[in-house]
């Protein structure tokens, strides 16, 4: 191996991504329909002859089929990482794959390999790019639980993602409520508020506003970096705690002692922010940035009934609700609204907000908590 | 009159902005000169004799020296509206013009009258643009004094601010304690966090992304106005609370029942800002946007003398500090910093919380408690 990636007895190892494909068309809830369907996805341990131990773990905005483990051509590289959510999955760890059989697919909509805006979209022989469909999180579980069906599961052991992952989460539980017995929604909420929605749109006005997105039809030409940089930078602010930013950067400056008096970043947060967005913008699809955060901002579960209360009705699984104080994206107090609303249906739920300093992004950076918490809930 | 404009015994009446010139050079703190120097200016009431009874108000990032009555020409237009701060300053208001005399100016570096990077630089007998040397709180606070000496006067009554006028207002009693009897901050902070300076970083990220900044040579041409658009849309959501959005907006659509499954905006939240933000991008510069905003990151008011507490020790001013309950950007916890600082070196500090839904633009949106406080302080 070209590098010091120590694969410990904690890892799933190596990790290949698999590509499911469906010939049908997907309906979606625009009316429109989506079809063929590709959904590229990983599994980590080994399914049962039951086919009672599969855990799914739906990603967040920016995530991918990628949770756990290494891909080979990754130890390659200067700076391996392993999957998004490495220290939650693996053998004995919260999602213990001695036992479990996890699975993860990324959304469609997305740009990691499942069907998406720079799809190629059958009917033009060239990306969907803006022509693609606008999805919702209703879709994205639609499309894994096509998956699901394939893979022969009829209920999950347990749903558990954070951010738009829990949303997810909660679909789940409410659109198909005898195929999930545990649902573990993190660092959620049921609708974003009008302040999220505000971010968001701000950070798709920067990405339509960049003259290289040219209305979504920039595939094969220069991409919107800045655009989506931006969009980045401004979301990126959300998912940390105004403590966790003072105690990281406070009003240090990147590499003088005094103002440079022009300009171009200097004081830390700036240099972090800058970086943060250009790399993200390199990765990660502008179209794709639009789609996925527009599904979000449709997110509402409790409106096609009229109430939270009377969407959760049906809802069969038990639940773990986990919030972080210094979340402000997707508050504690968004979480006891869930929680509320499946007590007051005499759901089986517990709750528990994790003391973090570190805002919105402590579902990825509090892995003792939240693997007691997770581990405790699946015995 | 063409109009329904009411001008009632409460309002100061029809204003004009006058101009003082300043023929000298004034030194920057970056080492640099500016000069000549023109203010715009009003002032409201009439100076004393003894030239005690004059109030400065130092205006925030948007505003401008235009803070109570109504200019001539704007009684034509469609929608007339008075000064920004109209509801504190005139006959038997908080500032009451039949005692004091009321002075405000446009800052250095903006775009309303006084020089800023819109004004033609005399070396080249075109626009500045971003050969405009960057100015400090301290430098626009050093300009008001060459204006306050040009007024004869020697001391202010009191120097009140909110948002960046709070700066200011702190800056002058730092800098200039024998000229300050009474300094009443509003809104503010010594010193911007992270995250402040995060959000404005971006906000000036999305302006020198737009092609028409053309690195600040874009006077005579097409102006960045999607960049400033988006700065200020950035912005606009610091301005408000979680809570004032949700009531103002919440999930409403704008003029629909059903989602549009497109990316214009569609949420009341998105359309609002949309439309914000395109107003201000028409009536503000976007250089002067850089400038104002890269002085109060830079502004902190403790870092020459390592202290804030260092800092306060020689003021002799005494204080009135205003916060707002559900102001996310200058918090009430920064106020106490304040305070705290002012009454480690003994000075007469009174400290007062307003419980406002309103976020940071409460200062422009609570009359009554405003009022009742300013009052009593200057009586």
């Amino acid at each position: 191996m070209a590098n010091q990636v120590i694969i410990d007895a904690g890892s799933v190892g190596i990790v290949e991504t698999q590509y499911f494909h469906y010939d049908g068309k997907l309906k979606l809830e625009s009316g429109r329909e989506l079809g063929p369907v590709t959904l590229a996805y990983e599994t980590y341990g080994t399914l049962n002859e039951a086919k009672d131990n599969a855990i799914l773990i739906p990603h967040a905005l920016s995530g991918n089929a990628h949770v756990a483990g290494w891909h080979a051509e990754d130890l390659e590289k200067e700076k391996a990482e392993p999957g998004w959510w490495d220290f939650m999955v693996g053998p004995g760890k919260a999602f213990d794959t001695n036992r479990f059989f996890v699975v993860c697919s990324n959304v469609i909509g997305g740009c990691n390999g499942s069907t998406g805006p720079n799809s190629i979209n059958p009917e033009t022989g060239s990306p969907y790019a803006t022509d693609f469909p606008i999805v919702t999180i209703g879709d994205m579980v639609n499309a894994q639980r096509l998956l699901m069906d394939f893979l022969g599961i009829s209920c999950w052991y347990a749903v558990c993602g954070g951010s738009m992952g829990g949303m997810q989460s909660l679909q789940w539980a409410v659109a198909y409520p005898e195929r999930v017995a545990r649902c573990i929604p993190v660092a959620t909420t049921h609708r974003l508020t009008a302040q999220s929605i505000a971010f968001d749109t701000v950070g798709r006005a920067a990405i339509m506003s960049d003259p290289n997105w040219k209305e979504g039809y920039y595939y094969g030409g220069t991409i919107p970096a800045d655009g989506l940089a931006l969009a980045r930078m401004i979301a990126f602010i959300t998912y940390l705690s105004e403590q966790s930013m003072h105690e990281k950067f406070g009003r240090k400056l990147r590499s003088a002692e005094a103002y440079s008096w022009q300009f171009d970043p200097e004081f830390s947060v700036e240099t972090y922010l800058r970086y943060k967005g250009d790399a993200y913008a390199q990765r990660f699809d502008a179209n794709a940035y639009l789609y996925i955060t527009k599904a979000m901002d449709y997110f509402d579960l409790g409106a096609q009934t009229g109430s939270l209360v009377e969407a959760m009705k049906g809802v069969r699984s038990r639940f773990l609700v986990i919030s972080f104080s210094s979340d402000w994206l997707f508050t504690t107090a968004q979480s006891r609204e869930i929680v509320r609303a499946l007590r007051l249906n005499g759901a089986d739920a517990s709750f528990v907000e994790i003391e973090s300093p570190y805002g919105h992004d402590a579902f990825l950076l509090e892995p003792e908590e939240l693997t007691k918490l997770v581990k405790g809930f699946l015995q």
